[in-house]
């Protein structure tokens, strides 16, 4: 039978956390979920990780958390780091930076999941080789885990193409996160992997990638710095749901999934 | 009645261009098209447009070209620009830069439309504000067209929503180009502007943003320059369908369009 | 006679508020300054300027402020705005961010000097066009003064070379900023405008760029954010000393300034 | 006996290849110098190095090479990295690419030096990590040579800097290259390294960093690419003459050498 993963893309604030924390519990059983990885770079106001929103996202049912560049905006992120690890900072950060680059967890029908996300060189501050960094973490994970899901965290739509590519047939999923705007290129590559170029945004979305438009505006206007404080008007959970092979790690399906909250009240109350 | 305009993305080299001439004239028909527009910055070998690959879709159908970052990679184009002036640079270049910045055309049932493209500024070369080159084109296209399409050619999504925020009302459509993959947002924006991040590209999607996997993953792991041929596999055609009011210029649908090789087939057939 | 004017570049912190403090009264005196610019991007707590720093070197004798792309880092700036506008923001900002984009001062034998900065646009936050910026406050500026000082805040190296040949024989100097490290190529150029690539900082050069050399290595070594507090060793005050032909704008003579606590100590009890 | 070595700041076009041919047989004979290394990235035609190029400049008297983010800008480049060992490509390059990462040469007196050249990460394409690559090449050269020279060809001066402290004790020398415009801050580091931030450029300085400014300045106004042409005024020889101890590695002196048209004219007939 193929395993179900959810993987949830950027967590943006109140907003963010608090859809995920309405819908998952009962996308887990409606769904079948076996496991739910979550992009939660900006699950704290917007940027970073705290324990309490770390609490929440535990308790709605994610069971692995990625981080992007924004990994170390909150403090409370190395204490994180200290209690569970099945969080993780960029695989191609320096090999001392705090966190783990990598994770193997038990599905919920027993299979073993390695979860590890990289980031983008282009248009980012500079990193290792995404390529590089990839073909090292997968000799680790390779006697581990059949299924592999990859977060590619990155600006350009070319270093995610890339790594789809670079990766297909040797992981389960490739998905992209970082971009905050869902893409309608999701597939199965030629040898089976699943890829998305962005999964989307998990927030508001009446907003400029989560943001106060009204903010972001005037700072582009002035110049004069302005906090881009969360917006808060049509939350949506933006993901991309993976059936794969538990046997092989093949990716068998990928669907793009955008909940709003009209879908998410009929969800709710079937 | 509504007036139809379709807006093709990205035109990567001769596989773009040559679905593009199988497709459109079928489609013009089918859809009973008011007028198109294209993105040609990619026609000619993947970079640039020259006065052959010009004709080719001028030839298919194309009534207005919009071009981007590489507006200038071709020399030919500076003679396209004396002879057309339905052949648009980025309107937020340098007020000198050859080429016109904006086009007023008559569509089909006689609406004149008015189109302009401008650059992102972020993870680009300097260009000036978009939101004021906006304002100013604006400020001469108000008196000659309501129905007003722009194409905004641009790295960062955030670039890409603030200007469909800000346009929000006061044109037709907002469209992204540039990052030669489609999003799936699209949607009407609250004042009646279409708006999509990104179109996508029209061209080989077995590839690298329309180039060569193996030249791109070699150039990477090595950093030797290598030629980006132009790809071949699994053309497409993409693009965004707009239903328009022709007396208000306001939005009146926005449909994304990805035509691969069966569907042309169906379509050509049928 | 000559018009001699001090130009002193970025001043980091309060190492370089405090030399800058001891030493400008003397040098006032000792050089027979007419007129004092300096940047002060960096003058409160390495970033940003507050009305107490200001105050600090308005009592030094500094008659003219450029700041650079930390302009707005502290709210307080924009009280000082307010206050004198003997403050400038660079003058290629957007049209209506807050402060002045250039001034018009007195210097101490009568003539009336012109004083404006402008940001390059190449690895930097995208502005508008250097060059036609330039053009626009001299048509301003050019009735109102025959001795004009551009302090061109910018990255590359190639910014700074073409602002000051675009305006050689138009002003009196033009003044490189912002990358914290003096150059040695200050020079007149063929039409009589005085240039240097960098002038280099006021501050702790026993540092990087100004900031704790164990924080900033910390930071690139595990990607953890450290506050990068301002240095403390081997203070120096370096600048620009200019003789202008108060007459024509003319730049006569351009000398390289720096001046550490040995050279300080001797200067005070000369 | 002090060891003497001068390092040639990048070689621009036939300018900067001819007042090395010219000049250098004559300073090797009147400073006595035991090594000359030379950053040749820029030798052809303004961008990369062929084998004409790197003849001509051996004859004058070069030793060893470094290049910098140019490297492969001319294909023959390839067939000298197999004639020569004595060619470095930047070390903090992919592994694999094609080039030495650096080299080790008997000096004049019969000393051992050894050389290698890094890229900086801010603001160029993304590089492995500049501090630990340096860590690495200094593991394999730490027993085959006391005498060590570092060429950081870098943008941002704060990488500089901090490469400058990083070995500041463990190299002889951390010379950067790169923005072609010499800096006035050479010194000896307190543990006893030799720094210079840039050494500046070998080639015309009538120009925008080597280039014809009318040239840059038609791009920069137009967008319009033009071919930036080798500029052809005021050749300089620009460069850094050390002393350093033979036994121990340390630097005594550095010395900012800056030659121009008069000055060759002196040197030639004295
Ligand atoms: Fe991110
Ligand atoms: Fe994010
Ligand atoms: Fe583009
Ligand atoms: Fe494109
Ligand atoms: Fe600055
Ligand atoms: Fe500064
Ligand atoms: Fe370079
Ligand atoms: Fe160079």
């Amino acid at each position: 039978m193929p395993l179900k993963i959810l993987f949830i893309g950027d967590v943006v604030g109140s907003p963010g956390r608090k859809i995920v924390s309405q819908l998952l519990p009962r996308l887990i059983h409606r769904w079948d979920l076996g496991l739910v990885i979550c992009n939660a770079e900006n699950a704290a106001g917007g940027s970073g990780l705290t324990i309490k929103c770390h609490e929440e996202l535990v308790e709605a049912g994610v069971d692995v958390f990625t981080l992007g560049d924004h990994v170390y905006r909150k403090d409370e992120v190395f204490t994180l780091f200290e209690r569970t690890d099945r969080l993780l900072r960029p695989a191609n950060f320096p090999l001392d930076s705090p966190g783990e680059e990598a994770a193997v967890v038990q599905a919920k029908d027993g299979t073993m999941v390695g979860v590890f996300t990289l980031l983008g060189r282009t248009f980012m501050r500079p990193v290792d080789c995404t390529l590089r960094a990839a073909d090292r973490v997968l000799d680790r994970l390779g006697p581990l885990a059949k299924v592999i899901v990859v977060d590619i965290h990155a600006e350009a739509t070319s270093d995610k193409q890339l790594l789809g590519r670079y990766l297909d047939g040797r992981v389960s999923a490739v998905l992209g996160t970082h971009t905050h705007v869902v893409t309608a290129d999701e597939r199965i590559l030629p040898r089976g992997t699943a890829y998305q170029t962005d999964v989307g945004m998990t927030g508001p979305h009446d907003s400029i990638l989560g943001r106060r438009y009204d903010r972001v505006l005037a700072a582009n206007l002035s110049f004069v710095p302005h906090y881009f404080e969360v917006a808060t008007g049509d939350p949506r959970l933006n993901g991309a749901l993976l059936e794969v092979d538990p046997e092989t790690g093949e990716a068998l399906s990928i669907k793009r999934i955008a909940i709003d909250q009209d879908e998410a009240l009929k969800l709710m109350t079937n």
